[in-house]
C-alpha cells in the first residue's frame, strides 16, 4: 500500500495548560498528513475539488495516545493507505519523535461527488484504487510538505 | 450515569476550505465539554490539578461524523459518563443541531497523579466513582459553560 | 456609540508552552466578539452574507497585551463601535478578567459587496451607520453568545 | 538587521466561512516565524527558557491585510529585526504569495526574566543585541522550519 511521511515541529501554541500537546492538534496533523499523502501521489485535494468536484469528507476518525509531546519536538507522521473500499479510503497515521511512537490513529474518508449542491458517495475509480494500493512511497516524496505544490 | 449538556455556536473560523466545520474542532468541543462535565459535578480539572496533582490525560479518542455543520449553527454537546473503570473514565459525547445528531464520539481519560515530575495512573477514589455513576445531571447545570466558575 | 459585551472562559487548549494564553487567541476572541456585536444589533454577518452579499473583511488589526491570562479564567470582552467611516468600521475590543484589563485592541473592517466573484468596498448604508453610532447596547444583549441566534 | 524567511502552506482548516484565510492564523504564522527567527540565530526560545529563564512575551502586535489567501497557497514569511530597544525587540513580518505581499505586521516582544515565579523585563545583553543588529540572514537558514532543530 502507498505510504508517505511528513515532518513537523510542535509549535509554541500547540500545547495545553498541562504543558503537553493539546490533543486536537493530533487531528490537525492527521488532516495535514492526509492531504499531503494525496498530494504526494498526484491526487491533490484542491485539484480534485476544482477539476472533478470530488471531496474527501471525514466519516470516522480515532487516535490512541502513547507518550506526551512537548514544544519544539520534531515529529514524523507516517501515513499509509490501510484500506481501499468501494467508496471509502482508510488512512493510518503514526506519529513518531525520533524512534518512539507517541500516538497512532486512522481517518476514514469518503470519495464524494458534489453536484448541484448535493453530495453523494461514488465508487473510487480504478486508476485511483491502483495508485493507492501499489506499494511504495508517493512519486514525489519530500519531508517538507511545502515543496509538493 | 452522570450527564451534562453544553451549548456552543459554530464560529466564523471553525470551518474549512469546503465551507463545513473543520473536523478537529469536534475534538476541541469534546475537550471543552469534558472539562465542563467534570466542573459541573464539582471536579474542576483546574482544582484537581492544583489541590491534588490529579490530571486527566487522554488515552484514546474517536468520533463518527454524520452531518455537516456550518458557520453560525448552534450546537448542543451531550456528555455522559459511559464507563468508570479502575483507573480510567470513558466519556461519551454527542453533538446535536436542534434534534439532529451531527456526530458522536468518546474520550477515554486516565486518572493520573503527578509526583516529583513523574506521572502514574492511580485508582479512582470511591467518592468520585459514585459521583460519576449516579444518574442525573451535574449539581449545577448551565447551558453556558461560563457560569460554572 | 453602540456597545456589546461577551463572556468566555479560557479553555484548556488556549494556553501556550509558557502556561499563559497563546496570543493569537485574543484575535479569535476579537473575531467572535465582533461577529457577536453585529449580531446583537440585528446585523448578523451570516444574514448579511446570504441576503445582501455583504462581507466584513479585516483590513487592519492590533492588540496590546497588559496581563497574562490563564486556563479557566473567565473573561469579558467589551466591544465598541469606535469609528464609522464611509466604507469601514473600527471596532474597539477590551478584555477584562473581573475588573482588571488584560489587553485591548481594534479591528478595522471593510463594508464589502461580493458581485460575480469580485469584491469591492461600498458605502455603509445610512440606517446601518445610525445603528452603529447610536449610544447604548445591542437590542438583545446576552452575556452568552449562544442565545442571540 | 538580521533577517529570516520561512515557507508554509495554507492548510485545509486555515480558512473561514468566507473561504479565505481566517485572520488569526496570520498571528500563528507570525509566532512561528518569530520563534524560527530566534532559532535561526542560535537563540532558540526553548533553550532561552530552559537555560536562562528568559522568555519573550508579546507586548504589542499588529497586522495589515492586503490580499486574501486561500487553501493550498504557499506563502513566504519574511522576518526582520526592526528595532532592538533596551528591553524590547520589534520584529517585522511580511507575508508573500510568490511576489505579491498579502499582509504585513509586527510583534513587539519583551526580554523577560522569570525568577521565583515573578517576571520582570531585563536589559538585552550586548551579544544578543549585536546578533540581532548585524545585517544578514541567520547562521543556519532553511526554508523549512523543521530542519533547524
Amino acid at each position: 500500500m502507498k505510504q508517505n511521511e511528513l515532518q513537523l515541529r510542535v509549535n509554541f501554541g500547540d500545547t495545553d495548560a498541562a504543558g503537553i500537546v493539546y490533543y486536537p492538534n493530533y487531528f490537525k496533523w492527521f488532516d495535514i498528513a492526509g492531504h499531503q499523502f494525496f498530494r504526494s501521489i498526484g491526487l491533490s485535494p484542491a485539484k480534485l475539488m476544482k477539476e472533478q468536484n470530488i471531496i474527501l469528507p471525514l466519516l470516522d476518525v480515532g487516535c490512541t495516545f502513547e507518550r506526551p509531546l512537548y514544544y519544539d519536538d520534531i515529529i514524523t507522521i507516517k501515513t499509509t493507505a490501510e484500506e481501499v473500499n468501494r467508496k471509502t479510503i482508510k488512512l493510518r497515521h503514526e506519529v513518531f519523535r525520533q524512534d518512539v511512537r507517541t500516538g497512532h490513529g486512522f481517518e476514514l474518508r469518503g470519495w464524494v461527488k458534489e453536484e448541484n449542491g448535493r453530495m453523494f458517495a461514488v465508487p473510487i475509480p480504478d486508476d485511483v484504487r491502483q495508485l493507492l494500493e501499489e506499494d511504495g512511497v508517493g512519486a514525489c516524496v519530500h519531508m517538507n510538505p511545502l515543496l509538493n505544490a
